[in-house]
């Protein structure tokens, strides 16, 4: 994991944040394969993930359609009804668009 | 460390991702004087924390304006100095601006 090499703004920016139930042996398995999917769409520009008390992972997109379309792949859509049956107690999804950035 | 509560959006999400040098034991002094800090500007609306090999903070503001009051403010400047000169490998800031948000 190292910080995502993003382009000039703008872009948009998915904030997952969440706190998960007791460990799921499922989880891992499921996860692994959303990280080697999310790599394949179309707009995907790279993502953060760190987890203590509450998982951060914050995906980036180059547009808002590029974040519907993976919404609507079915593997995912498989997997985010396992996160609320099974995986997460609370999560929040916010939608942003990253209008500045710099680094150090 | 609980997911921040905030308001419908818009809002605004600055996105902080980093890695940091070897610990360093003036590091969660600076780190905990700033949380407190933070939640007396006008403005702020929260912030969520996790870090495991980066790590990543998101703070939440009512305005482009709030969070450069932060920015002015001189502690965090001198803070935000011995990031720079001690406590940071790299990061990267993204200020952003949540259109939409939905939670679990």
């Amino acid at each position: 994991m190292s910080i995502a090499k993003t382009p000039k703004p703008p872009y948009y920016a998915v904030i997952f944040t969440s706190i998960k139930n007791a460990e799921n042996t499922e989880y891992e398995t499921i996860s692994e394969k959303m990280v080697e999917l999310v790599q394949k769409q179309p707009g995907f520009l790279g993502f953060e993930s760190a987890k203590e008390e509450i998982g951060i992972t914050v995906s980036y997109w180059e547009s808002l359609e590029a974040i519907q379309l993976w919404n609507n792949n079915l593997a995912h859509q498989e997997a985010q009804k396992l996160g609320k049956e099974k995986f997460y107690q609370s999560f929040k999804v916010r939608i942003s668009k990253v209008e500045r950035d710099y680094s150090f």
